[in-house]
């Protein structure tokens, strides 16, 4: 087991990264303030491993509850969170309870965002049970729903007290999200990390078996680099690089996922998606060179991951630009990219007229 | 005019309290990140002061945009809030842009609320327009929006960037309204500073007259107490004493007007009859004296406050009793009072059963 640590001040917590540790909740239950605690999951993942979670709590002595959602994006929604307010209020749960995650991206947003604005606040935990939650979304604290015009729109930033990060629940992870994860994890590499990339284009065979070996070491890093960078610029403030890197492929991938309708496309297949336009992009206009925008396009393929832009008759140009022009990244109306000049070397880029993106999504549609 | 900082480190902020300095926002321009400001405030409101502030700051070289919500706590739901995030998305306004809230204490909590949780947090300032707003729920960053099962379950602790406290815009409101108000400036008065109870009892005629020397006293007096109570325990975590004293009358007063139905009695209504239930319960348990217990009973009677509960076939005690056992203080189902020792002495009490206290609000009952 490793663990990983996001420094943050009286907001520091762990991030333990192990195989088979869900059970072995001495850590997590030591994050509780009181021996009482909300399990929110969904009816998929639930019955995978709610019932090991609960006894290993019970055992340690903490009194329970559970509440499990319908399971996707579409769910993400401020109606969803109204009927968690509605739980924890029928079960008149103070602000002293803590709210556990147990589930994927969705659950682990939904849930965060549920803790940061019960009764003004109250401690959460994550357990996250896909890939995508494993490196990404249950570290560093961004919360959010969805709204109809808008991609994780509505949130807060809001630090976990504990991250119990068992990669041995991936045994039971579709593949199709196994690979949506597999795009965040690329991601890092792109961002940040070209050794980090190498080894991936090295070891993307053992990770789509699934070897927990290799999991291990991919999640154990792309935590380390997500620490760090939070650890930078928690709130995404940085004029310079920052929190925002996190989001290569995040303006063009949100706004296919906002633009097809939540659910349509997994968030990471979107990022995939994205992270080639912003590849291409970069070609186009910042010298990142083509041997580089092969390799990407070649490791996202490997993965099984869409390369294609959705098609206009779902999805219009117009479209597209509507939602960029709406990504929280945007200042005075000015859409924000995320480009690099080189793999493992992301910026900011701000420069790039909304008619010349326009431009470059139409010359990319097949 | 007068200036208190509400010190919080990198969050402090000033409270400038003066009479018709309204259209005088060189200081909240400056609080300004960018020239973008969009003005939330109500159908009541907006015809008497949206347009001096919008000129003023359309002057100053700030495009503003304007939304007017419906007028009273019955709006201030999860519904108000998400069409406040349509009217956002809408015009493409980014998490630079700062939302100002020209209103009473429910503009405030849910603008402040919006502007919490859009894109994860915006800038915001207070432009209060009610003596309730002016000496309480404008200060110290409580935001919120109410759930049909709990007055203020849903918020964030979020603090403004600059609070323009004009004591001229009492000039024009509703006496109902005033004198709801004056329910928390007693209570500034009962839990932190006899003196200022005595100056209360003193001043009372003036200030229903609304003359504004006393009114500005008292208003500046109320927040450099809050201000105090905040920077000593912005969280509400203290054990003993802290912000949650601010609380007096507000666990019955809560349980009144979420009881009844939000809008049905004022907030400030609500806490009026719940301070007297506190000051009786306080003699009845903990010592405070009679004497004690007329004068808060005089001094609200002369506001014109509320001083009995409502009737049983309104509200029962039942229903009274489960409302203030979802209260947000309650810590393992305990309910927790603020009560007081003597005038200016309260503190946090949560040793008294729920049979107890429903025996008390039984035997209270006309």
């Amino acid at each position: 087991m490793q663990t990983i640590t996001v420094k943050l001040e009286q907001r520091s917590y762990d991030i333990d990264v192990g195989v088979h540790h869900l059970s072995a909740a001495q850590k997590l239950v030591a994050a509780l303030p009181t021996p009482r605690a909300i399990i929110i999951s969904n009816t998929t993942v639930a019955p995978l491993y709610g019932q090991a979670l609960e006894d290993a709590l019970n055992t340690a002595g903490v009194i329970t509850k559970t509440l499990n959602l319908p399971d996707g994006e579409a769910f993400k929604t401020l109606e969803t969170l109204d009927s968690i307010f509605d739980f924890l209020l029928i079960n008149a749960v103070d602000r002293n309870t803590t709210l556990i995650a147990l589930g994927g991206g969705v659950i682990g947003d939904i849930v965060g965002f549920a803790a940061a604005t019960y009764q003004r606040g109250m401690p959460f935990v994550q357990v996250p049970t896909t890939l995508l939650a494993l490196v990404d979304s249950s570290v560093g604290g961004k919360t959010a729903v969805n709204h109809p015009r808008g991609k994780n729109m509505i949130g807060a930033f809001y630090q976990p007290k504990y991250v119990l990060a068992d990669i041995g629940v991936l045994s039971t992870l579709p593949s199709r999200e196994f690979n949506a994860g597999l795009a965040e994890v690329i991601k890092y590499g792109l961002i940040l990390d070209a050794r980090f990339f190498d080894w991936l284009e090295t070891n993307i065979d053992a990770l789509l078996a699934r070897d927990y070996a290799a999991l291990e070491y991919a999640v154990a890093r792309c935590c380390e680099i997500k620490a760090q960078v939070v650890a930078a610029d928690e709130r995404e403030t940085a004029k310079e690089g920052g929190r925002a890197l996190l989001n290569l492929g995040h303006t063009f991938g949100h706004a296919i996922e906002t633009g097809l309708g939540y659910g349509q496309w997994l968030h990471g297949e979107a990022v995939a998606c994205g992270m080639l336009c912003a590849a291409k992009f970069s070609q186009q206009f910042c010298g990142f060179d083509a041997a580089s925008v092969a390799r990407v396009k070649h490791i996202l393929e490997r993965a099984n991951l869409p390369i294609a832009l959705p098609s206009i008759d779902k999805l219009t140009t117009q479209d597209m630009l509507y939602h960029m022009g709406r990504d929280k990244k945007n200042e005075a109306a000015q859409i924000r990219l995320i480009l690099m000049r080189k793999i493992g070397e992301a910026f900011v880029d701000g420069t790039h007229s909304a008619d010349k993106i326009s431009d470059f999504i139409a010359s990319n549609r097949s």
